[in-house]
């Protein structure tokens, strides 16, 4: 077998056999296959296209490709969920404890943020002493322990889904449907979990811009993660205006902590309800979305999901007193509260826009192994939907320079869009896969 | 400017411009832009394809990497001629001579062999003593003084085509006419000449396998040519089964030597008088493709086209006592007479099996840098359309090993088609373009 007789087979639009994809995979892998061939075969794949077979076998080939964890021994069910990637995404930061707390187990491991898109890993770092680095052995030990463990992606885990991930990126070949099901998939399948919910999220602050595209994705995925034995659901949910209110890591992690105390904003509250309900059902601890839903609500609001939350993040050597007392967590140099400029209902907040704002104050990175500043963010004090008056708080800065702040308070403003009449409040989630869950 | 913008750009399906296909040629030279990156962008455009536009700015911009030579000094027309490759393709050795000795000047750099697709420099090595690798300088010279010069690819020249065309070969992006156009004719371009005849074949030993494609090639490189101020026609011609009756570089030179001298391979006479005639017809030498011919004709029977060719090859450093006598050019160990398994007419003799052969005997390569047998080859006694007797001698084999010449012998075989009913003789030139010159 060539890969150049593999890369024109592709080229030509023809499906590739399983022995095809895994000689490329194991190849690219190894370094016997060069970075150029695999980007030539990358843009004929993005070009191309692949059979939903294909992506499975290219995602087991991925997962293959390194260490792939066993949890098995642990319990009959380990969940994970994923995020496609939003702004002002900290669902995992709530879901996580809240599942644990109704004592179904979560191993899951997680990503860096990236451009306009925020990742759990970063927002985690935000809280003092917390550590994202485990080995595969305190992985395990700390899910064991404490049924609950969220860790940084393991390098040797889906190695070659490494490899590819940072040739796509500089080749123009991210936006392909293949290529990002399987790379989610395949580390999701080397982590171990066997029930997983797919947060597939849509609009302007997501990579999937239509509802189509998302429905694609979500159906992919499901097949390739059944195909590999899992248990698997996906939810559509809306990423056209930020998730919950606040952007930027610590402030997302406060965020996170009022809803884990019976408080928060609404939005993020239901997300992690539905979220989190889709994972208990899948693992069998409930039979209905409804009951899971109620069984969540009880824990959010007896404080269980909470103590869960302090227990597992002193377990991962994070400083509880700084989740008591939220203001240990790092705080900004410049705070500035900006009115609103007019009166009226909100229409949208543009997520991609509120996400590069982030970016430029320094709470995101514009490219890989960039710092970022923990203190720094937004905090939205309206949402599309809402009515305000002029001169009324619309949004809180936190920023460490002014120049910084000047250009993201630039970019916030062009984020909104006005509406003279009353604006309805956007739908959240648009669908849940498969739909008998819904019921 | 961002190289990987312009890669996206392609993959959706844009016009590049002139200053994004610039950068990008500048900086896949330069080294700024890594083959991975110059990978995807040849399979996007493979795929998507390049206007004539486009197809002309990459040509100018990889025409401009390197040296431009300016041969305008010299002449007011200096002519050159390109094959697209095949096998038996020997029209070089024979035209370059034959139009230099009607007094227009022939200046041209030619490539080496590579796959079954013979190369003219491999052919001119066989010569004892011949010098394919001149300066920019010594090409200039022996133009001047000879008025005619065929010489080696120089590096200098177009570097830009070299590392892309090396880049291509091992990522299945050989197959795009703008590549290819863009290829062949910004090495032309380099080279200095202002009249250009393509010699675009078409067929099973071609690399344009339908009239369409070899069409559509031939229009974008004389659009191109003419763009860049040259003076450019083109002839379609098969490649169906071999030109002439020799495959293999000291067997070629030899069948060339015999055309020069009045006598030779039909096909390949009336061909070289074709190319040669629409060289002086573009240099305006002659008015009209017929008073071409017959000019050219004269010089071939008159003696007049093999005294160039001797004085153009000594001039060169060649051994013109192994022109004279043909039988010190390279031998053979082992000579084959092979009888024809049947009677019948022969329906076709696949040239790309035939190229196959040749390789198999180790007059072609394998792969870039291997080296070759300049003795063995094939010499054909029937063509396409001849009737013949079983037992009758079909071709000879020129080998250096036993076994090479079994594995030769075989895939010969297999490539006659026969028939019993008469079979017609194939078209040999299917068209020239543009058609005013055909009258």
């Amino acid at each position: 077998m060539r890969a150049v007789d593999i890369i024109a087979k592709k080229r030509d639009g023809a499906e590739l056999s399983k022995a095809e994809i895994e000689f490329f995979v194991q190849g690219y892998t190894s370094g016997t296959i060069p970075d150029y061939q695999a980007a030539a075969w990358c843009m004929a794949v993005l070009l191309r296209g692949m059979s939903t077979r294909e992506t499975a076998d290219l995602t087991l080939a991925m997962a293959h490709s390194g260490k792939m964890l066993d949890l098995s021994g642990l319990a009959e069910c380990v969940t994970d969920k994923h995020s496609t990637g939003g702004v002002g995404d900290k669902t995992t930061l709530v879901v996580a404890p809240l599942v644990a707390s109704s004592g179904v187990l979560v191993g899951k491991m997680s990503g860096r943020g990236l451009g306009f898109s925020g990742g759990t890993i970063d927002k985690l770092e935000s809280i003092p002493g917390y550590r994202v680095e485990l080995s595969p052995d305190q992985f395990i030990q700390q899910l064991r322990e404490h049924g609950i463990v969220v860790a940084a992606q393991s390098a040797d885990l889906a190695p070659a889904d490494g490899k590819f991930y940072a040739l796509r990126d500089v080749t123009a070949t991210v936006e392909s449907i293949p290529l990002i099901a399987s790379s989610i998939m395949s580390k999701k399948i080397a982590a171990g979990a066997n029930v997983i919910v797919l947060d597939v999220k849509v609009g302007s602050g997501a990579f999937m811009k239509t509802l189509e595209a998302a429905r694609e994705l979500a159906h992919v995925m499901i097949t390739i993660g059944e195909a590999a034995g899992r248990r698997v659901a996906a939810v559509i949910a809306d990423m056209n205006q930020p998730l919950g209110q606040a952007i930027g890591n610590a402030l997302e992690v406060r965020e996170a902590i009022g809803v884990l105390r019976g408080d928060g904003p609404n939005d993020l509250r239901e997300h992690c309800l539905t979220i989190g309900a889709l994972m208990l059902a899948l693992a069998g601890r409930v039979t209905a979305l409804a009951e899971g839903r109620a069984v969540l609500a009880r824990n959010l609001d007896s404080g269980a999901a909470w103590h869960k939350f302090i227990e597992w993040i002193t377990a991962q050597g994070g400083d509880s007193t700084a989740l008591e007392d939220p203001q240990q967590l790092p705080q900004a140099a410049l705070i500035e509260v900006l009115p609103s400029p007019r009166t009226g209902y909100i229409a949208a907040i543009d997520a991609q826009t509120v996400g590069q704002a982030s970016v430029v104050l320094g709470a995101g990175r514009e490219k890989k192994g960039d710092s970022i500043d923990h203190a720094v963010g937004i905090v939205l004090h309206k949402k599309a939907g809402d009515v305000v008056q002029r001169g009324e708080p619309l949004l809180t800065l936190y920023a460490d320079q002014e120049e910084r702040l000047a250009a993201a308070r630039k970019l916030l403003l062009s984020a909104f869009r006005w509406s003279d009449s009353t604006s309805l409040q956007p739908m959240h989630i648009y669908e849940i896969i498969p739909a008998s869950l819904q019921a």
